[in-house]
């Protein structure tokens, strides 16, 4: 993993933006509180204003004054200097949800992307929600199935935007059922670690750690030390197998070092589950 | 495990009927091919004449000939010795979906109950498909949410018919995204092991050891060696966290070790896939 000095807040969709907010308010604490500026990136939707200005909303509501809308509709936009001096200027940067394919079309290596980089790289967080999450690592989910059994054919995998390498990220999880999705993903490239964050729920990572924060899970598939895999014999339609991958599933609160691959816990004695009748 | 002599046909739901039928036809075939005697048990479902007459038409196009339908609509009808005389006769159980509360309450410490366990612990081999399905284990899953992250108020657990103990059972596994409610009910209870089995899938028990036949995938998470849960400090609403599960996605021709709890594969040299830039 690379050594960052910012941080990213990684949403699996829907955050909550009418009660407590837990989710954007930690975005929004950790860009600097009320004296944040942040840069609303509408790039992956279709609807930059409706969706921007919800934004806008929530992050004022929160506090933060300075919230600016940057809305990239062709690469050529992408070398606007209002643009990079409002991300040079930034202490966060959000991305909304929408289309993860026209986030690293429109943005991905132009002068736009590396202001953002290196912002990233001087300490400044990061934010995605859905689209906004799924583009966070080297390789992306660029559409797939849900609620299917793994198959190489379930996912269109692609070039993201690069801020978390070594990892596949799968957002509205359990809602949409996307186990099967994930372990597709996972198992066509390099990386080694799903993250399937679930709805109103984040991965908060700095440090190379993380820690969750929201409402769900998000659940880790490690699949680094697995015993067995199909992969590289099978057609496109077939199943793909699996043997001895590890599973965590951690709610708000839990830790998880990224460079060890573990949750970071107080081991318990094994709990004698099978001989007890419970 | 209990060391029966006879098999388990554990189906997922929305098994093919129609096409080539390749999990029924497994259990037809391991019920005796054409000189097959099965009983197709009704009890799970609220239109048992619609639903039996279906399975009687599959298996007979099968050639199996020898097909009837008990259907027990009230515990009385589990004592009726006409019904206990075609159990005792049997090769083949097969319980439809529908239910699995009316198949444990109308049936379970009866004594069609206990001519079906004789004449499993005889040979025969017992199928089941959804409702069917997930009352094999002691423990069963009798409701609960699919798509959520895992939580106790997720599942309601209830006895189960108990032909393989020490595990638990969901159905139409990938395909309504029942990863979160298959950990909420290993989490519950004694059972360490998770069976999560796709539509049209079959597990097919045998000496303590199975092997998945049809389309999708059996999911397995086994808890045995985990090495954090909060289950015993939360309340009902609030989030499970589970570190440290075993995972393993089996598809068609995959087989799987009880007694170990291990997947039966040739162990592949571990690779690299971190250090490989694919």
């Amino acid at each position: 993993m690379s050594q960052s000095q910012g941080q990213l807040v990684i949403i699996g969709g829907a955050e909550d933006k009418e009660g407590d907010c837990k989710v954007l308010r930690e975005f929004v604490r950790r860009a600097g509180g009320v004296n944040a500026r942040i840069v609303v990136m509408t790039v992956a939707t279709e609807m930059p204003r409706e969706v921007g200005e919800d934004y806008i909303r929530v992050f004022e509501r929160l506090g933060a004054e300075n919230v600016r809308i940057v809305d990239t509709v062709h690469r050529d936009d992408a070398s606007s200097p209002t643009y990079i001096e409002a991300v040079n200027k930034a202490t966060g940067v959000f991305f909304t949800g929408g289309d993860q394919a026209r986030i690293t079309s429109i943005l991905k290596d132009t002068e736009l992307d590396a202001a953002i980089h290196q912002r990233y790289q001087e300490g400044i967080v990061i934010g995605g929600t859905s689209a906004g999450a799924a583009m966070m690592p080297d390789v992306m989910i660029v559409e797939g199935d849900s609620e299917t059994n793994p198959r190489v054919n379930v996912v269109e995998m692609g070039p993201g935007m690069g801020f978390l390498p070594g990892i596949v990220v799968d957002q509205h999880f359990l809602q949409r059922g996307r186990l099967g999705r994930l372990l597709s993903a996972l198992s066509q490239q390099p990386a080694v670690l799903g993250f399937g964050i679930d709805e109103n729920t984040a991965v908060v990572v700095q440090d190379n750690k993380f820690e969750v924060v929201g409402e769900g899970a998000v659940t880790v598939v490690d699949v680094a030390d697995i015993i067995h895999t199909n992969i590289d014999d099978i057609l496109k339609d077939e199943a793909i197998a699996i043997c001895g991958a590890k599973l965590h599933v951690l709610p708000d609160g839990y830790k998880f070092d990224l460079a060890a691959r573990k949750p970071i816990v107080e081991a318990d004695a094994p709990r004698e589950v099978a001989t007890t009748n419970a």
